[in-house]
């Protein structure tokens, strides 16, 4: 029989995969509603927000209520500790696809991406979409293969970064200095939401391994 | 007499109290790498950033050595979980001076930064330089009224960067496309820099007052 302690466990372990579903479909209709100016999508995934947020107060306050009263130990300490950053890390992550609706929301009617970048940001949300349900999948699993093949993952999204500042940057740029701006800041919110998505995922490392994850730079 | 747990409790603030600084030496050298075109400075906050990552790591062993072996409890294990938080957010920190210090570099012999917006920026490094040693005095002074000014200095950050925008905006801006993606992501970074100060003051006043600190978007 599982006590009351390990089922408090439990379900912060539930909340941080519940989570990467909430982000991954902010992620989701973000893209979306930027490559289709849909502001009602947008608008979705900006209201959903205080959902994340909610989770993540939740779970924070749960953390320390569990922390303060259970004393625990050695492995479900470190639990709960690197629960508290993974799920800053989520957090962060929902922001992030709220960034991306709130650029698709101020150019509406129009799409802040220009025909010839469409495919790559598609490419990148992809990618980021990927990369956290992979993550909710290692947090479930604790799988340590497939959070090396989320490496591997974050490279594609940091080439397809570096595609859309090629395309920028080839002369005449013909779109102005706004979607340039809207690019440059776009390609930077899916290449930290990948980061963010790794990070949670080398805590898992961590957690099953011992060893101190990576730093990302 | 102090027991040696609560003599590393103290290193441990210690250690927060010395990486503001760093961060802020940090901070403060890349704005001039940055408006000089000094590629020598730039270089040397590149270099320094391994001595922050270092400090955070060291931070982050000590402290789940402390957790294991003295299982703290109560206050002093809010302290713990809450300066594992602070070492994340002043690690992000230094990678973002290190990220304005290769824009530097990768502009030289040029400035990255045109006339017209060189005030402008070195504004930025200034209340950026302003806020994280406030910071710093928060952590080491507990000082609430210190932590609520920083909410203040976070919105004069908003403000400039917005100024940012809005130059970048003006018809006609003559300087393409590349300089108009250094600016963005520069505006980021300086704003996102004061955002992270923000959350470490913010965890602060949680500690001493019990009440979770807002989220910042």
């Amino acid at each position: 029989m599982r006590d009351n302690f390990h089922d408090d466990l439990d379900r912060i372990g539930a909340t941080l995969i519940d989570m990467t579903g909430l982000v991954a479909s902010a992620m989701s209709m973000a893209t979306d509603a930027l490559l289709d100016a849909d502001i009602a999508l947008a608008d979705s995934v900006i209201s959903a927000d205080a959902k994340i947020d909610g989770a993540y107060q939740d779970l924070e306050e749960r953390s320390f209520e569990l922390l303060a009263r259970q004393q625990p130990v050695a492995g479900d300490l470190r639990t709960i500790v690197t629960s508290l950053r993974m799920v800053a890390d989520l957090e962060r992550m929902g922001d992030l696809a709220l960034h991306i609706a709130k650029i698709a929301r101020m150019r509406y009617p129009n799409s802040a991406v220009p025909d010839e970048l469409r495919e790559t940001i598609r490419e990148m949300g992809q990618v980021a979409e990927r990369i956290v349900v992979k993550t909710g999948d290692v947090v479930a699993g604790k799988d340590l293969t497939l959070a090396s093949e989320l490496e591997t993952d974050d490279d594609v999204m940091d080439a397809l970064h570096k595609k859309l500042f090629s395309v920028l940057l080839f002369q005449d740029w013909p779109y102005g200095v706004e979607t340039a701006i809207d690019i440059t800041l776009l390609g930077r919110y899916y290449e930290r939401f990948a980061d963010h998505a790794v990070s949670v995922a080398r805590r898992i490392v961590f957690l099953v391994t011992g060893e101190m994850p990576r730093t990302a730079a």
